[in-house]
Formats: structure tokens, sequence, C-alpha cells
């Protein structure tokens, strides 16, 4: 199972999300970069997740939108600094087109220790005002949600 | 005269900048916006500053190098998310070509009362230790050096 731990302290304008899983780090980044893969754990499961395009290189823009069964739609969308990889992890923006005008820069490192990856993700906002929107948006259920949600993608790719 | 304030609170991975400007927010606008005019100002004056790409669009790029005297050059590069105005501001990404992997961002605002213009910029950082790092680089002086020259490039403007 995925421990996932959400922190966000009164007065500063960040969220930091540190999840553990049992696999590689090379796979828990393939799981986070490769697009057919982030499709099949990110969000809740009751929402069906596409990417319209998504360039994994500096500079390079992703956008997706989550559908519900009802058919309401959600676009999201941001631009990779720098190139994602292993080592460096992945630098980019984070838009929910629903909150136009409010842009969060998120952070996502890998580190392996015997086995197992922890993944750290580290969200800044221009203000605390918007960080406290995005958690009373329910962003907390769909991160926990996913996680496990990728915990059962990783073992079903390791063939367990 | 610019009023700068320059805050930076310990364990917050925020800078505060406010200034204020004797010019209406049309015109202090267009000197944030317009690369001509942006050179004139930015940085401090023993510097030379030049644009590479400046895209004021949403997912557009910038890109400038500063030249020392002794013709060492140093770039900085970002990404606009949203298209700058006048009422909503610039808000884009900051890197420092120095410090790879390093990405900050930037939300500028505009705010006019009697004739005087507040502008605000909050730069949010993914760390403390970045934020840290960029302010011991020797920004603060920069930026008050910068602000003087603003006020003086606004007088000229005007007419002054």
């Amino acid at each position: 199972m995925a421990k996932t731990e959400i922190t966000a302290e009164p007065g500063i304008p960040q969220i930091v999300i540190t999840r553990e899983f049992e696999a590689p780090r090379d796979l828990v980044f393939r799981a986070y970069i490769d697009p057919e893969l982030i499709v099949r754990w990110l969000g809740p499961r009751r929402l069906t997740t596409r990417f319209e395009y998504h360039e994994p290189r500096d500079g390079g823009r992703w956008r997706y939108v989550s559908t519900s069964p009802a058919g309401d739609e959600h676009g999201f969308h941001g631009v990779f600094h720098g190139t994602p990889s292993v080592d460096g992890g992945i630098v980019q923006t984070f838009e929910y087109e629903g909150m136009p005008g409010h842009v969060a820069l998120e952070t996502v490192t890998f580190e392996e220790t015997g086995g197992r990856t922890l993944v750290r993700s580290v969200s800044c906002f221009p203000s605390v005002e918007y960080r406290d929107d995005m958690i009373a948006s329910g962003a907390e259920y769909g991160i926990r949600e996913g996680d496990e949600r990728l915990t059962e993608l990783l073992a079903e790719l390791q063939g367990r």
C-alpha cells in the first residue's frame, strides 16, 4: 500500500505530498510520465481522463480533460520546465481551467531505497488563499484515491 | 521616487516586492511588458540587457541576456501563463540559467490610486533554500537599482 502524507501548513502557500510505493523508481517515474499509464491512475476512479497533448520536454505543454459519469468535463494544463528525468524529477506548472489565472508550480522527485520509491511532490502557489481553495475543491480525495490506483497499477506492471 | 519594499519571511518560500510609481498604471504596465522599455530599466545600471525573444501571450516564452562591462553573460528565461494585461497582471515562470532546474513562479499586479501605481510582485519558489539562494545572489541590489531606473524612465515618458 502507498502511504500518502499531505502537508499544508497554515500561512505557507505550499502543498507537500509524499507517497511511498513498492516498486523501483524507473517504473514509478514511467507511471508519472507516460500518458497511457497516467490516465490509468490519476485522480478518483469515477472520472475518466484523456490527454489532449503531452510533450515531456523543456518548454513542452500538457493538457488533460477529466470526465464525470454525468459527462461534466474539467480541463487541466501546464508547461514542463526542464526535460523530465528519473534523476532530475518533473518540474511543471499546473492550472485547473475552472480557476483561470491561478497557476501552481509543481516539483516531483523520485528516491529509491531498498526497492521502494518515495515520491515527493511540492506544489507552490502565489497565495495561501489559492492553496486553500485547491484543498477545498476536493483535491485531497482525488490524490488519495489516485495513489491507491497507482499502487494497484505498479503491482500489475510488476506481475504481482 | 519609487518606494520599494522587499519581504522575504523566514520559513515562507516567497519574495514579495511592492513598489509605488508616480505614473498611471497603463504606462507602468507598458514599461513592464514592452521589451524595448524593459531593457531600459531592468536590473543594475552596469549591466546591458537584450531580449532574445519575448512573446507576451498565454504559453509564450521570453529570454533575455544581461552582459557585464567585462563581457560576462547571464541568461534568464520563462513562460507567460495567461496573456498579460493591465487588469489581470503578468503571471510568468522565471529561471536564472546559472541555476538550472530552479524555477520560480511570479505574479505581478498593477493597482492605481490617485495617479500613482502600486506594483506588487509575488514570487514563489519550490523551497525556502532556493528563495534564500536567490536573495544571496544579489537580486536585491538589482531590484532596487532597477526601480530607480524605472522611476526615471516613467518621468521621461511623461515629459517630466
